[in-house]
């Protein structure tokens, strides 16, 4: 290659990188409603719309087989993927599943991965219909497509957020970021003295949280079932910072988080006290949760708080009034991505 | 990993392989017509059907940056996945493009890439919709998945051959093969004596073949305006041995190929002498020609011979006859799959 310039890939970080990257993108097909820069793409085959989503997981940066089990693993390339298609609001029907494998893997051990991704596709009764499979000459890569359904015009994408609405959240959060540093503490421990046993047996709920997160399918067929339209959603894989703020920036609008209303397990809240982490920042920044974030329209909170897996959390504001989070003390923080930058 | 038993991948092959890990894969929507085991999945959406297929490339393994321009395996990443989707009688759509890369790249780089992807995409009149970026820690990662529509139960398989249909190919083989050839000697002479440039002048057409191969769309629009539907169909991309055997086990036939048909370009016959290589040798087993291979009844020879970029090159037989080549000298050869396996 020869360059006159040199522009380093750190210096726009991921988000940023696809969005120079895709900036001439052009789109010819009459059928594609949506392209890229939401959690999926949309194209419309006559009538039906389905949804598209890709994910590449790579040893080293996204996991570590030291301590994910290989079904977990497969069970999560899943998951994860499908949390993508839920995000849109729609429902997954199919996956391709394409793995790179050096030759430190046996046989057995990928039938154990693929234990995990057929667990996950019958869970969510999703169908694998393809894929490649290739040697590589170090680690493990993974990359998962998922297609799913969705009736005329019902996607969400995260651009549909207006002023006043509220700011919503399934489930809890923080929980997989505290997992990965109980795993990361006993790993640390395991290197230094090979013969400690982890100390790890009351920690189930956090580290299931991190090994085998679930996309909240429950959640959008509750929103489905109780005729709730989200105006926006999208799913916490960075943490929710950079979740609200790709909502805030795709919907033109700014926000108000209440730090007391975020959602947390008590296994989190005890977790971080132990590792002398501050809880809110586990939440804002640790990602991996795969919860959904979505905002609703202020008319349909009498049925959203019936709902004790969702959590109104704040509220859409002018653009003009910027992106905060009001802290349990009372002061105004601004919400700044620290989300996970697998360039930084 | 604690395993009992260790079974190493390179006793399956690729396609071994793919068939033990995916024997279980158990189906569930009614929409899908079609699965893992040929060049594509089928999913039926509301009458219309789609056809998903997907790739993963890469370095040290698929491709070699010393020779291979970025912008060139930008556009070849996204062609050979095209010809997946005509392989199996349809017309692409849409694609989703992933990378994993190692800071070794710079964004001007990576521009170069998208460069190759996005004239692809415009040449076969596709739109890009989705992906992922991921750094990783070492080389060059893509994945890509590729969809295309086709008319209702219009999709051609693998698996349709009849006793006494024709075997057909598209344009000629052995250039691929012999284009890579080029560029490693190329390659080894250049790390010799980084001073001498490389003497590729006259070899633009293999050099081509190799670097920016192109999906037979015409082929396919040819065939459909004439009402020509072959009865089966795959492309080369392992070599004309190994696809034309996916195609007599998945139809449960035999075949006879005859030497002396298969066609070749002057380039290949000339740079096959230089090389000491035996050109058939090079059709069978070189791979990457990206042609289409595929059978017709008997009652299309007629329309089929007015096309001289198509060549009848064997007949279909029972399953007991076997899979044989008929050579120039007179001598049957039984076919052996020699194709590129990356596990060996």
């Amino acid at each position: 290659m020869q360059q006159n310039e040199r522009t380093e890939i750190s210096e726009f970080g991921e988000f940023g990188l696809i969005e120079h990257l895709t900036k001439n993108n052009e789109i010819t097909q009459a059928g594609t409603l949506l392209s890229v820069g939401d959690d999926a793409a949309v194209i419309d085959q006559f009538g039906k719309q389905m949804v598209v989503s890709t994910d590449l997981l790579i040893e080293g940066i996204h996991f570590d087989l030291m301590y994910t089990p290989l079904k977990h693993l497969g069970y999560k390339a899943v998951a994860v993927n499908l949390s993508d298609i839920y995000a849109m609001f729609a429902t997954p029907t199919h996956i391709t599943m394409s793995i790179g494998i050096s030759n430190k893997f046996s046989v057995e051990a990928l039938e154990e991965f693929y234990e995990g991704v057929y667990a996950a596709c019958q869970k969510y009764n999703v169908d694998l219909i393809g894929g490649d499979t290739s040697s590589c000459q170090k680690g493990f890569i993974i990359s998962v497509t998922a297609i799913g359904e969705v009736a005329p015009d019902k996607y969400v994408t995260r651009s549909g957020a207006k002023v006043n609405d509220l700011i919503c959240v399934s489930g809890n959060l923080g929980a997989a970021y505290l997992g990965l540093q109980l795993l990361e503490r006993e790993k640390k421990i395991f290197l230094e003295n090979p013969g400690i046993q982890p100390d790890l047996e009351d920690q189930s709920y956090l580290i299931r949280r991190i090994l085998k997160p679930e996309p909240r399918a429950e959640i959008v067929e509750w929103l489905q079932e109780n005729n709730i339209t989200p105006t926006s959603m999208i799913d916490i894989s960075d943490g929710l910072s950079s979740e609200l703020l790709h909502i805030c920036k795709s919907s033109n609008v700014g926000c108000v988080l209440y730090e007391g209303k975020i959602p947390f397990h008590p296994d989190t809240e005890k977790m971080a006290l132990e590792f002398l982490l501050d809880r809110t920042s586990c939440a804002l920044s640790g990602g991996e949760d795969y919860e959904l974030l979505f905002t609703i329209k202020q008319e349909d909170y009498e049925i959203m708080k019936t709902n004790a897996h969702i959590s109104v959390i704040g509220y859409i504001t002018e653009k003009e009034k910027g992106t905060y989070m009001l802290s349990k003390g009372g002061n105004n923080h601004k919400l700044i991505a620290q989300g996970w930058n697998a360039f930084s």
